[in-house]
């Protein structure tokens, strides 16, 4: 199956906010491409990769960095698909990240998620595909509804615990 | 035209925001409502609009909000369509409603953009529905090349003016 | 009894918080009730408890969360009752919580207290009430009392120890 | 008629933050003083109006004041009764004062709310004293659906304008 | 001897950072004692041991907090003599501490060190009582000379370590 | 007269700042000297300015700089007398100055005050040559108690005003 | 003349900062060359100008930004020769452009000055060069000469100003 | 070899992150110097070693410190050659000691690098010493590609291991 979602790396060491991402794709049914490029050491390969990939019909990347996080702003400068960033959390707390990611000028936005929020990135990736295809978008409604009722069900628990 | 991106400030004094990204999509094209409604003051209105407007078809919501900024998080609790977020600078340069904003936990994503950045939400609400619209995907293009263009002409005038 | 304060966790993962409140109003001998609902995931659950609260004659709400912490203010946007809000420290140190609770435009304040507090949501839950009770004031004039013997124990010791 | 609220501010600078508050408690009728007393310059004074205030049937204490804000705590330190904290933008955008009012230690809360939000704090002080004060809370609903009403309207009107 | 300082913990979980400071006391001989009381709990207790002080002859005080440090500004209400404030690092990484203490408005200065600096606020008491006390004085600069010492050593074995 | 205190100004440009201690100094009766000198353009102007003013026997000296303000930190390399930094907000609200000056490591303290509290630099000063000064230790007293004596009849007159 | 460096800035709304540099350039006689191509919207024309500069002897090159301020770390991906970084003062006083040119991660630095530092920059890239341009090495340290000279005037003229 | 680098260390405590950039340096065979000497214990030992270093031909000096971090200020006072800061994250998460290093005034620029990043250190220091040696400026080519090719071998591997 096609790849609709392209993650990229700027570091192999941010692996494990990758897999927040990769599991939620994968418990949504999304086909997704994973890669590694680093905007200072491979901007070539970044540009290549994007471009490659948006020729191929990805409709959305999401780039994962951190520190001076510039690789989802490099990612957004060599395609129009919309981009989403997530900062990781390695120096100050990811604020550096953060910074480096949200604060994109005119006309350049990534649609940025918490620091870290690997998981986060993965629904919206599928909210804006859920857009024109309503099989994946009844999966993120159905998603949404599960997590509704393991906080009905906490609560629930809770209540009977304390009465 | 029926539309496909809905604007909802949290308050009357934000409007400059929010002309901001009404001017683009004007600009792109792309029909958009505008309604104002309060997260703290109104949650039933928003609640309301943000129902009635998914059930008529919105594609991609955009709330503009201060301070506290929850009115991003409270469409979202409401609507499965991608919501983006736009932090408004009324106190601490903006960060209080920054953090309100994108530090969202799963699996609630907003699309967070830049403080102040009106423009960029209007560009990514276009992106998102220019996934599976050729015409609203390509206007982006020609937006973006138009920006370019003028990036390219800054840089060939200031070279002439110090020759 | 009929509880006089409800404490609304956003999630249960933030359960060590409530259970400071929790032990400083078992002290006090005032009756509580404890639940989960979360203004994201399940925004119609936290309206209806809080308006069956309301309803029911609970005079303080205590909300309790971390990230984008919008519990608080929710609870807030469907009670006339004054609303104390605790943000945790999940992500930067707390801060964005702190944000998402304080900065409550006007008309809609929180009542915050420091990061992780929950011990002081509880005193403070009991002042108010001890406006017009005095049975519960003079049980919080009491723990004041209590708290300081404890300090003033502690000098003497300390000074003992040092001569 | 007997104030049931003090307002206390800590230099007579801040006055228009006092203001915003005294307007607020105008308008929802109820009975205030307002003191001007330093919690570095004049210790005692604070001391003095303080216990004064609450045997005199003080019901809830406001305290205003900026940079090291120390007085809310201070007025903390002689009264049982509630005291609402609000920090004033002196410098660093009061964030200094904000984390000098929010981060009491237990169990000596101040309910803090928003930088320079005089006003916010005298609805809270409003439903604090509605707990009991049935006449006070209705006026504190009907303050609420004045504001929802301005929203409504604005919305109203905005759509109008656009259509 | 007659202490000339006195150190005052706002808290006894804070007693490391007074460690810090006795040591040095120690080391320059220089009689101090050590009290153990809150500005919140106990604002009585620290009028009277500062008053106390003052007039038993105290010619520098030290007040080391966390928090919303008052402890610091509290004393300087109650005494004309130096005031030497410590923020510890409890929460915020101190931050809320050292903006509790450093922030003083006119007149009414704390004489602020570092977070968790315990050591540079016994120096510095040292260095105000050495200013007519030339005994002190010569400790002082005997114990500047024995770190100048500790570098000008390390540097040299590194030195040789490489070469 | 000889000078007690000696203020050195990192820049022309901070000179309001001086003169806010210098006012104070003035009011004070106390002699001070004024000297300009960058601890990056001139270090060795500061060496010598210090160790002459050390030899001539200035008691404290007091040292105002912006930005990675080192001149306090230079200064208290040179003498062993207590060293009052003020930090100037030139830029980032004055926090790159405070964290500059105020985070210096054992056994090189400075005694910060607030920023842009030049004013508060001198109270500081005349309450280190208080100590065995008894003429000026009293003009602090008094000063404090003038102080004291505005805020009340603040009070007295607001009350008034209100009444 | 060759340039030896080249300034690129991301925007021509910066071009007070890059005059800030080109003055000192101009003063030490250094020649430069101006661009302006930003990395979110002509990252082609940045790589192009770069591997152009490079291959033309340019030394050094200064890249001076924004926001999230990518255009200094895209500099530094295209050329093996030290880039000097300039985060300039757009929003979060230009904390966010800071944390986007400092951060970056091995092996891939670039040399950040202050806030708005065009100025620093010019010395920056003259004492590069200077290693082994003696000349220009020279007049570095003449220029440091001349505004040492200024401070020591300024404290002549203080000091006889206040005689 | 005369070494071409310099590299200060404030503090021994600080050693770990000098190795990463004697590790770089070590690999690119470019010989340096290590000494330890700080700002405030020995400013003598500073200056000395310093001038000394740039009267031996020293080529870039690097400054490694944490806190009140003015190591590298006070080289850049005693040379005209370029000082390289690398602040070390002591408290504060490293931003007290950014700052210091960061924030230089005109005309003493710190060329900084990221909090601990003593291999951008060493890396920037070849950069500008290949400017004129060119054996060195290839082996920084050779570098770069090193790591470029782990992050394209990285990128093969994963893109194999998913497939």
């Amino acid at each position: 199956m096609t790849p609709k979602i392209m993650i990229i790396l700027g570091s192999g060491s941010d692996i494990a906010i990758a897999e927040k991402a990769m599991d939620i794709l994968d418990k949504l049914e999304i086909p997704y491409s994973l890669k590694i490029a680093s905007a200072h050491r491979t901007p070539n390969l970044v540009r290549e990769i994007v471009k490659q990939g948006t020729d191929a019909g990805i409709e959305v990347f999401i780039g994962i960095a951190g520190l001076a996080a510039h690789l989802p702003g490099t990612i957004a400068a060599y395609t129009p698909r919309p981009v989403i960033g997530v900062p990781v959390d390695v120096k100050s707390a990811g604020m550096d990240a953060l910074d480096s990611i949200i604060q994109m000028p005119y006309p350049s936005p990534i649609a940025t998620v918490g620091i870290d929020r690997g998981d986060n990135a993965a629904i919206l990736a599928a909210q804006f595909i859920g857009i024109h295809n309503d099989e994946i978008h009844q999966r993120v409604i159905n998603l949404r509804k599960e997590y509704a009722r393991k906080v009905i069900d906490s609560n629930e628990s809770i209540v009977q615990a304390i009465d």
